[in-house]
């Protein structure tokens, strides 16, 4: 059912602005986490009623989104961090749904230069995910999630590495599940929308360059360390490199299009 | 006084992991702010009593970091939006101090490719400040800061603009004002740091390659709009480009190293 590939709207999902450059696409959500390589993991801490007012936080944190195996179009992501971190204690406690969590992922794809400072712009893709934070405590899925969380970090990274973990490096991880409640991404693309009134202005057309200068992550050559005893940059490092920026480039020139 | 030269940690700021990457150092957090193009600020929205557990919300912004005009030694954080958008009216609220808001800035320099995924990590700068948020409504102040801002996202455009902002432009604009209770920084750079009993293990350090491979933000050939009138590229916009680029690559660079 299309439904089911759509998040519900709700007071924090939903759209104040700029509503035709939003959708609550499911796939549109997984594709913009799973093209970050940084989220932004925002919540709560508990404090004593008389500690002032509620500040929340922000981590940047590694993760990966998945598939729900408890419900086929469902989506969950994954946080990665060390168990001892603040938000793994919090996200342990006793609450009956877990912590609530505010994911952000956001890529940079241009600057867009108009003629006023007022119609200046960013290409831009946004995901912004609530939902529920617990610690994964199943050894199974803390496996399945550590290599998720590897693998999106660097493509096929978690059989060219030494594994499976130990237990001492399982019980030093913790691992973060998010349920996603609500999900909503918003994107921009091409170049500067001007007011007619300055583009009629031959003083300010005249001068004022417009258009947009496109941006994008891109890997450099990689660097091996002095205790690598590997002699060439393995094939699955090398491809991982060429394909990110091939496939940055490539989104790069798509988010210069209207 | 060196005192005055770092913020004072409390409970939202101190270091819970991996204090010898943190510091509370005002230049510290300045550079960082300075050279993230966009920042992830979270807030609270007030809500009614039964509305359920309390979410943060992110929002990515533009923004700028200033000295406080009222205090030479002090730091304030000048976010750009319209003033239609919900953060601007919760801004603009009764509240004494303002909104309580986190902000982090983020700028990934690298991946780092151990032998374990356990070890694997990331090169980062990350600034992570806390303060209270107000609507700016005086005149003078809005047009520094929409300066300001304008000139941190694309080097000197606010005069190479058709500026000043007309009266309309003024109204729809929205800056709001951070005034830095406290803030940290922490940054990884360098290479790998595998554990002694995986590097005596030849059977993996013979196949898992170790190093670094730096990632950084590269501005692209910029692309004029349909509308725009002026013939090449000014040297305004060649020289951000180039410069830019360049301070970029240095910055790559540096992190590679311990």
């Amino acid at each position: 059912m299309a439904s089911t590939n759509t998040y519900s709207q709700d007071e924090k999902s939903k759209a104040k602005r700029y509503a035709k450059r939003v959708t609550y696409d499911k796939d549109a959500v997984r594709s913009i986490v799973e093209a970050a390589p940084i989220l932004h993991v925002s919540f709560n801490t508990p404090r004593s009623q008389d500690a002032g007012p509620q500040f929340p936080t922000i981590l940047p944190m590694l993760g990966a989104i998945d598939q729900d195996p408890a419900a086929d179009d469902d989506q969950i992501i994954y946080l990665h961090g060390s168990s001892a971190a603040r938000l793994f204690r919090l996200g342990a406690g006793d609450d009956e749904y877990g912590l609530p969590v505010c994911i952000a992922a956001t890529l940079l794809d241009g600057y867009v230069l108009a003629l006023t400072p007022f119609n200046h712009s960013c290409n831009y893709r946004s995901a912004v995910v609530f939902g529920y934070a617990t610690k994964v405590t199943d050894s199974d899925e803390m496996m399945h999630a550590m290599e998720l969380i590897t693998n999106h970090l660097i493509t096929d990274r978690w059989v060219n590495s030494r594994t499976p973990p130990t237990k001492s490096e399982l019980i030093a991880t913790g691992i973060l599940k998010v349920c996603i409640e609500t999900a909503s991404v918003k994107v921009r693309n091409g170049g500067p929308h001007d007011d007619k009134k300055d583009l009629k202005d031959e003083a300010t057309t005249a001068r004022v360059w417009t258009g947009v200068v496109p941006v994008r992550q891109v890997l450099g050559d990689p660097l091996a360390s002095p205790d690598n005893a590997v002699q060439a940059v393995p094939s699955s490092v090398d491809s991982w490199v060429r394909n990110t920026n091939s496939m940055r480039e490539g989104q790069m020139i798509r988010s210069m299009r209207e």
